[in-house]
């Protein structure tokens, strides 16, 4: 299937009115089978759509790695995936999306949601460091790649990205899809992510940055506003969580010491540590 | 709770930085227990919470006046909504999220997917008819009102509207949300939708396309863009379906009869005419 359709379209203009041939975005329901059970229906973009159920499966905690996955088919057509796991979990699905009360993640600052999130949200481990030059640079390659979303206005994308470049990315109707469109792309051929960070186009609430520390990477840049139960959630699990990067433009919510500021290496000491005063 | 927090942020400019104050959007876990058992967590913007779970259980099928209501009540601190049911159904609710397969609504072109959609969504019954100076009107009192949506960047609105302005109007971090909050409100005080449209703020997907037939109305507008099976579906249950709709510029996307065009009324007939022609 194609991920854009042709339509025609009314096109009103102040006093024109024209038919035109217009492009919109794909959607169709992927339902996804383990182990002979209906776990979910999905709503996505036709494309990667391995990578989605996979990265599905691994933000709910039923995939690590690849090796536990026995097998995986799509049915496009029918909008159906089949997987069979290495060792099926005595599952309850719908214990997956029961609510978990209580805080955890060993500050009592945050509180996660469903006992999946509890099993695979991460304190990110991370060594990235990144320059506003560099955030500067990796959106601007990261909007130049977006051609999708420019076409249709409908479209979010998420990329693995160091400041020499992307270095994967994926792209979906749905924000929540895109970030696990890249999840599973990368346990497929996975690599280190202690130096990498994600370009978002979405908003960062709560559940994206779940989805990030499930991944494993310590910063997020979006053009995109945050909200707070997002940044409660950053700041727990040690998240670098920046917002609205539009041109030379960018906040920085939480965890700035992974964003080395302008006037480094002079004074850079000194900024850091009045960073530090300031939280 | 507030609908927005404050927050110390890091606000780098070109090579000016600062911390400054900034406010974003709230969020919060609302689990919504029907008779005792736990439905759905809905992560959601801690404002008009009774109208989201109406909203919510009636999108789902599980109501449909207030007479099907016993009690309902909200642990705002807890982030729990406790709902008694007039007629408690014997429910299965991991069925209502089953998907259903085959196509439905007597056009044989659109495919519904949840147990819940088949029971609720409805071909619209609409004589609703709007200019495109009307649109543009709706559209330009609908930006004013979405304030929060301005202070924070992130937040949807939906209203139900005539040309005359808006009735009813709700909000949320969530585009699905804001579309139940309406449904929930209008449910509290419920009045003739046949003249009615929706304004929205967010990408006219299917799922939003199915709540708008569910709620009973036969004309959305948004800025945002469709996708293709949003489209298959409003075509298949006659909803007029307008989206871009920025300044002077819109594009009408399905069912154009109830939107009349500029030259009405001297060329209105024929230019009528000419859009059945051409579709």
């Amino acid at each position: 299937m194609e991920p854009l359709a042709r339509r025609n379209v009314l096109k009103l203009r102040g006093d024109r009115v024209e038919w035109i041939e217009d492009v919109v975005a794909a959607e169709m329901p992927l339902t996804v089978m383990v182990g002979g059970e209906e776990l979910a229906t999905i709503l996505c973009s036709p494309i990667d759509l391995e990578d989605l159920v996979l990265g599905f499966l691994a933000s709910e905690g039923l995939v690590r790695t690849m090796k536990d996955v026995r097998s995986i088919s799509i049915d496009e057509a029918r909008g159906v995936s089949y997987v069979e796991l290495a060792h099926p979990p005595a599952l309850d699905f719908r214990a997956l999306h029961r609510r978990t009360y209580g805080s955890c993640c060993g500050r009592g600052r945050a509180q996660f949601y469903f006992q999946s999130d509890l099993k695979t949200a991460k304190y990110a481990v991370s060594e990235v460091v990144l320059t506003a030059d560099d955030v500067q640079a990796i959106m601007r390659v990261f909007r130049q790649r977006s051609m999708l979303f420019k076409q249709t206005g409908g479209v979010h994308n998420a990329a693995l990205v160091t400041k020499e470049g992307i270095l994967l990315m994926r792209s979906d109707i749905g924000r929540h899809n895109a970030l696990d469109k890249l999840y599973g792309a990368w346990l497929k051929q996975p690599f280190a992510l202690s130096d990498k960070a994600i370009a978002f186009s979405g908003r960062l609430s709560s559940e994206v940055v779940l989805k990030v520390a499930k991944i494993g990477v310590g910063l997020i840049i979006s053009k995109s506003a945050p909200t707070a139960l997002g940044l409660s959630l950053a700041e727990a699990l040690n998240i670098t969580v920046v917002g609205f990067a539009r041109g030379e433009e960018m906040n920085v919510y939480t965890h700035p010491e992974r964003i080395f500021l302008p006037e480094r290496p002079s004074a850079g000491r000194s900024s850091q540590l009045e960073i530090e005063r300031q939280r």
